[in-house]
């Protein structure tokens, strides 16, 4: 438990700098603004931090594009901007063809008109199906979202028992899975103990009786491989806020299996997803595609931070020699491969227990460590400026964005949690 | 039809620099984007031009607020920011005492989940209440969204036929109202026409029969008095990038009546809208208040904008001695009748004919002229940097933003009309 510097000391700053000089991602970190501060940010599962060129697109965006373009940016760029940049999206970080990702509303929204659009389709393909397969342990909006529609439209909830740091069991699921499985709603990566879940198995599985998977991809999404069209998902929803460095509250995704597309119908039927928006005639025809899963006017404002991040990583594809998310992913192993090495040797001996898994096959960009004084360490950090989230109950939760952190801040944080640990 | 500055001639130029030279607002252009451009812009209705100074704030919210408070933004300023922003808004623009405002989603989901709420709640009172009534004229969205609700909850489209130019009328509404009738959907501003209606005369009708009203403010709020208490108003939505200048797809806002938040649920239940968010239990508990019509996490960036404007409003204001909107209400009803009397002089020998109340009480702050040729003249127009719209049929829709408009701005935009005319 020293901070020393001795090279065999693999707590020690300067096997951190090693790590740090070893990284063939560093260099990208710069770009993000505040990572030269002391500052210790490993909340970057909750909120990413911005990219410094996003400060100078957004006033030229205002001056230049808004101010200059004025009505005319509509047809010029924003009206095809949702789907466009849905493409990019889709390209760089979720694996999906053109075509089947669109940007535009909040997640809870998303999740709330595609599980409509799906409980629909399955009722009138078998009205038996009358049951929404939802883990216990999901995000609070996707349990809340599942139960509203389920009592709107007459289904029921079928609850897939998770404990709290278990993660989802493809077997386990097998078990509430059957001919009255309309919808299986699943998050891809635990936004608490950061288990990571196979898409593809879990979609098999739905898909084996009959099911179609609603994935949530909230947290995976910029530091996870998402394979939609490998995985052969339905239908995919997530915010760009986390992992995507899109800003506070911008907008969300949707991905549609083009399979599907013609066959769902959303319930919040605006002009924006219309065949022919500019006929305003009577009645709604939904436009063809992706639009159709639209509804009002997205903002363009608030897609643009998306698109420096994703310039940011067709850049580190392109550096790389291939996929970004590859190189994203593997570091991500090794600053959560490096946080439970620090956690073992400091943490531990004061009873704090590791709530991710070990396989970094198994778990997502963040960890996450309890201990029943946690709630007030993460109070003490914040004020020390370093700031993880908490979550309850006593979760200490690291999330560490692949592009924006080095080592030597995990190294730093988790140093800062072991002092007010002992202190 | 001549350019001449004579003084007697109200068609000159002389008359347009007199009117600007004696508007009290006119020094306000300035603050705008590209007001010093020779572009004359009349489609401020569509979409609003720029603050200058908004470039600099987002440039600063990207800098200090979301790169240097990080997530700390959300527990400091952002998580209240939806009621905090929307309460001025109600103070400035909705005639709404605080705690009845919210910003978030876009118009679409904000009348989708509102409509809903006061449906099932009209029912929930007494089932025989089966009807929306909405007109004919009303902007598509809100038609789709009333033929949605309607169908998914069994309900019935009362329409309310209503000529293209001619506006609803108070008489002509209690004929479709009744015991039937739970919800009647309206918008205070026609998208097309421009007529005006009595709020508070339609909602006293609909109060009369038992129904509620939702109003769609889009067309009318920064520019024409909006009185949603005095009114008596249950539900208001609208959006903020007409004459509130938030820019392309800002988010929207929802008004609900202090007396009817207890008793009104929306369908969208998220996290945000929850009693305790970040209890993040089993269970969805409505929030108290305003906040229960939140779903999702809204963009805190898209709402900078409309702080910026809202700021300007507040100046105004106490400039005027008196409420903004009275003020900015006189400059609006002085550029309507500026462009009538132009089209009167210079277009109406061509066959133009105004779609638009000649009464300014009647009318909101865009002016529709019709002409069977205007859908090419709108298209030349925008090659010479004159932007207006179109709305068919035949529709020259001019939308003059009271701020960010010049009389002089009027007169070349509506000279370029004439001289297109001519050609």
């Amino acid at each position: 438990m020293t901070d020393s510097a001795g090279g065999a000391d693999r707590t020690g700053t300067a096997h951190a700098a090693a790590l740090d000089a070893a990284d063939p991602l560093a260099s990208y970190r710069e770009r993000f603004v505040g990572a030269g501060t002391p500052l210790v940010y490993l909340d970057g599962n909750s909120l990413g931090r911005p990219l410094a060129v996003t400060a100078e697109r957004l006033a030229g965006f205002v001056t230049d594009e808004w101010g200059g373009r004025l009505i005319r940016g509509w047809d010029e760029r924003w009206f095809d901007l949702p789907l466009t940049l849905g493409d990019e999206l889709g390209r760089l970080a979720l694996g999906a063809a053109p075509g089947q990702t669109a940007i535009g509303d909040s997640t809870t929204v998303l999740l709330y008109k595609m599980l409509r659009a799906l409980v629909d389709d399955a009722r009138a393909r078998d009205p038996r199906r009358t049951e929404i397969v939802v883990d216990t342990d999901n995000f609070p909006t996707d349990r809340y979202v599942a139960e509203a529609v389920a009592a709107e439209r007459g289904l029921t909830v079928r609850w897939l028992e998770v404990p709290t740091d278990g993660g989802i069991e493809v077997d386990a699921l097998g078990d509430v899975l059957g001919e009255r499985t309309a919808v299986v709603v699943v998050s891809q990566v635990a936004y608490r103990s950061g288990h990571l879940v196979d898409l593809g198995a879990v979609t098999a599985a739905a898909h084996a009786v009959g099911a179609t998977v609603l994935a949530d991809t909230c947290h995976s999404a910029g530091s996870v491989p998402v394979a939609l069209d490998a995985d052969d998902v339905d239908v995919a929803v997530g915010c760009t806020y986390k992992y995507l460095n899109g800003g506070p509250g911008s907008p969300a995704y949707v991905y549609v299996a083009e399979r599907l597309q013609g066959s769902l119908a959303q319930p919040i039927a605006g002009w924006m997803g219309h065949a022919d928006p500019f006929a305003m005639g009577p009645g709604h025809t939904p436009a063809p595609g992706m639009r159709r899963f639209l509804s009002g006017t997205p903002s363009v404002l608030a897609m643009q931070p998306l698109a420096d991040l994703l310039g940011l990583l067709d850049e580190v594809g392109g550096a790389s020699g291939g996929d970004a998310i590859t190189a994203v992913r593997a570091k991500s192993v090794g600053l959560t491969s490096y946080a439970i090495e620090l956690a073992d040797a400091w943490l531990a001996p004061y009873g704090v227990e590791l709530a991710t898994p070990r396989d970094p096959d198994r778990r997502g960009g963040h960890v996450t460590l309890r201990h029943p004084l946690m709630r007030e360490v993460v109070a003490a950090l914040w004020t020390a400026d370093v700031l993880p989230d908490y979550r309850d109950p006593g979760g200490l939760r690291i999330g560490l964005s692949p592009l924006s952190t080095s080592f030597d801040e995990v190294r730093r944080g988790l140093a800062a949690v072991r002092d007010l640990l002992a202190a």
